[in-house]
């Protein structure tokens, strides 16, 4: 069942529309008009599938970020990409056009129902064959929350009491049918075993929902889960409930001490610790030589507008706004700390802070990878050193962001793949046919399978 | 713009995974497994576009409607079709692998957020390059309302008017931005022009949304908009807010009358009488002759099951137990009216009285086309009634409820469309490139374009 290698990567294309540098949609060869073009997505990911690629990745967030609303002044200047497809409508769209690759949505918590997420995972699963995985986000932006008939953005505590029971309700109801429930006996005129079939009847703080689901069990059993949370609430939540963390590390030591804090967190939830891959973002910049890496990401660099570098520092740190203090001087150190992501916004003043950054430096170092992971180099020089993270217990895999797309995916898939592979660090053909089958997940059994065999 | 001809007919092809019949899953050659079968889909959407159907059409329900939970004794018997593909997800997936069939996925107002609405369709809009349409429905199903809170469904009234409120503000979201907002001027660095950018701002009793939404305008401006309800709330919000209306009509004089009326409700809002198609469903069970359509027929019919045929008359006359009286003996008139869809309920007790149906004989007339209208016979005699019905203002079309998929459906596109096409009264080719332009629909002009146009 559980195919993939434990002694290979696990390896995610995380995609956004023209790339993930900031001024990537400036690039002379991007696709400038990427959100609403099918067709480059398509290629995409039938790029991601030719690299043997684990899964496709999508972040999403129910309002514009970075939208002029909230920051006139920055906006009416340049800006970036605000609109693009809806996630989960776009990979059902990929999963007709790619066989193997898995399709992971980002859907949040916060303003949505329980029973809409499981059942479109769930269908997702079906369409795709099994290769559905649900991103379990919660929402910080004040963005999302004027959508939804809230004046600002839920607390951070709330968000994630809230979380830890939608998820709870979502896979409770993908457990609402067996795996066999369906038997679908025309001479009998049986369509399914009413034994088979189990209320859900939850009643919480947060949801009460019945069920059962409206979608068969899917194929994965649960469709796999990831969260991204780095926050304390985020690790806890996800040594319980998680089975990929996307994550930003951006030292070995950094991504070797979270490694272990949350691996070791398994045990009390009775895991063990290949259950759950953990997958910081990697942002590679590939070259056949040094210089060639360096012009391709001098280039982008030279693309990025001062006013998109600002309000990019200010999406990231919660809202924090540092439009008012002086371009070339340095951070300042005591922003008041917001209800937004807290992780990210000490991730980002603990950078400025040891390397004594400017703002524009500041804003330069995270337009590319914004605070993930960046190397610059050959396939060699990038294979080495994430063959160092993955054998240092830093990382299970990476969940690559390339910079500019296509050309940046196709530089990962033609340069670099080949010589993860050569080195036995990444698989050569698809392990398995489902997501979880590649990555080496188990399957989860029904809980009344489960019970039966156990009197058996 | 408007490529479609009015002098013709709007074909729509409604999907249901083993057919209309309730017992087209027992059906010798049906894909019983069609509720998690993609292939199966994909081949029914492809002989749809094959026949040059206007548009697939897919029903929806958050939760199981009929599943034992609600009425445990008559469904450990036998049961239908209770879990399925959810139609957002599928009709995405089938967007990658047709071309210019129309996508109408149903979505109810009761249960949802318009941001997420407005985005998914907007979405799937961009996806299939145009074709993209939302039946907006409201959910009188209690078992929906388990699944979201509630003890149990929203008061008809209450429903209607939220559903008001919430396709405006759907609309509205679709108007964020205008359709050349996106300039994506890589030399300037200026993705979009602000000024073409309208904040939504709705503060209403159900719904605050300040926008705009996170997708660009749709190709087809908006997507259609299509309503299902019959009632007079139905007929109202059709009226004022629809361009293609589902409805079950029985008879000529019912289909004259109901046509007449809707289209005449037009002009108080302003709108022309072609900017709404009326598409009653449409049954037929077609035979190279006559004697063969018959078999056909009653094939179907002695498979279903009396228990599966009164939980169907339950579920069509919104939770009516017709239990406990005689199955041969007249349906009882005086049955209490309850909070469910009174329109559907109402149209299943005249019949009765009509025709003096049995129980017995009742459920077996609306377990074939649930209500719509049945037609038993060859190609030309199902198209003489059907251009009766076109010609003499009935309708503009007919949404196609094949009774068995996928060979009923085989046998309207082999059979009857030619039928069609050689009387001239439908297509042989698709005329535009949008579902809006082949069913003859103008394209909304955003709001600020107009007021631009109308100063110069």
């Amino acid at each position: 069942m559980a195919a993939g290698r434990q002694d290979q990567l696990k390896l995610g294309a995380f995609l956004y529309p023209t790339g993930h540098h900031v001024a990537a949609w400036r690039h002379p060869q991007a696709q400038a008009d990427a959100g609403v073009n099918f067709g480059h997505y398509k290629q995409l990911a039938q790029t991601a599938e030719r690299g043997k690629f684990d899964l496709l990745f999508m972040a999403d967030s129910v309002g514009t970020r970075g939208a002029p609303s909230e920051q006139e002044s920055l906006s009416r200047t340049a800006t970036r990409y605000v609109a693009q497809f809806e996630p989960i409508s776009l990979l059902s769209g990929l999963a007709a056009v790619t066989e193997h690759v898995g399709l992971v949505a980002t859907a949040s918590t916060t303003y949505n129902e329980p029973y809409h997420i499981a059942r479109k995972f769930a269908s997702l699963d079906h369409i795709s064959g099994g290769r559905a995985a649900w991103n379990l986000v919660t929402s910080s932006n004040a963005e999302e929350a004027h959508n939804f008939g809230r004046d600002s953005h839920v607390a951070h505590a709330d968000r994630y009491a809230r979380a830890r029971e939608f998820a709870q309700v979502v896979t409770g109801l993908w457990d609402t049918w067996e795996d066999d429930a369906f038997s679908r006996d025309k001479e009998a005129g049986q369509f399914y075993d009413p034994d088979k079939q189990h209320l859900l009847n939850h009643r919480g703080k947060h949801f009460s929902v019945r069920g059962p689901l409206n979608v068969a069990r899917p194929p994965q059993g649960h469709p796999v889960v990831v969260q991204a949370g780095s926050s304390e609430a985020g690790k806890a939540l996800a040594a319980e409930s998680a089975e990929v963390i996307f994550t930003a590390q951006l030292t070995l030591a950094d991504a070797q001490e979270f490694y272990g804090d949350v691996k070791d967190r398994l045990g009390s939830f009775g895991r063990h610790r290949d259950s759950l891959k953990i997958m910081p973002g990697i942002f590679p910049v590939v070259g056949r030589t040094e210089s060639e890496a360096r012009e391709k990401f001098d280039l982008l660099q030279s693309l990025v507008h001062p006013a998109v570098g600002l309000q990019l520092l200010a999406g990231m740190a919660g809202g924090v706004d540092l439009s008012q203090f002086p371009l070339d001087g340095p951070v300042p150190q005591d922003i008041p700390e917001t209800e937004g992501s807290k992780s990210r916004q000490s991730l980002l003043l603990g950078l400025a802070r040891r390397e004594n950054l400017t703002i524009r430096q500041l804003y330069l170092r995270v337009a590319g990878a914004r605070g993930h992971w960046q190397i610059v180099g050959t396939p060699a020089q990038i294979a080495d050193e994430i063959e160092e993270r993955f054998h240092g217990q830093g990382a299970d895999g990476f969940n690559v962001m390339p910079p500019f797309m296509p050309g940046g995916l196709d530089d990962v898939v033609e340069l670099l793949i080949p010589e993860l592979q050569r080195r036995g660090l990444f698989r050569k053909e698809y392990e398995g046919r489902t997501l979880r089958e590649n990555l080496g997940l188990q399957r989860p059994v029904h809980p009344a399978t489960r019970s039966r065999q156990a009197a058996a």
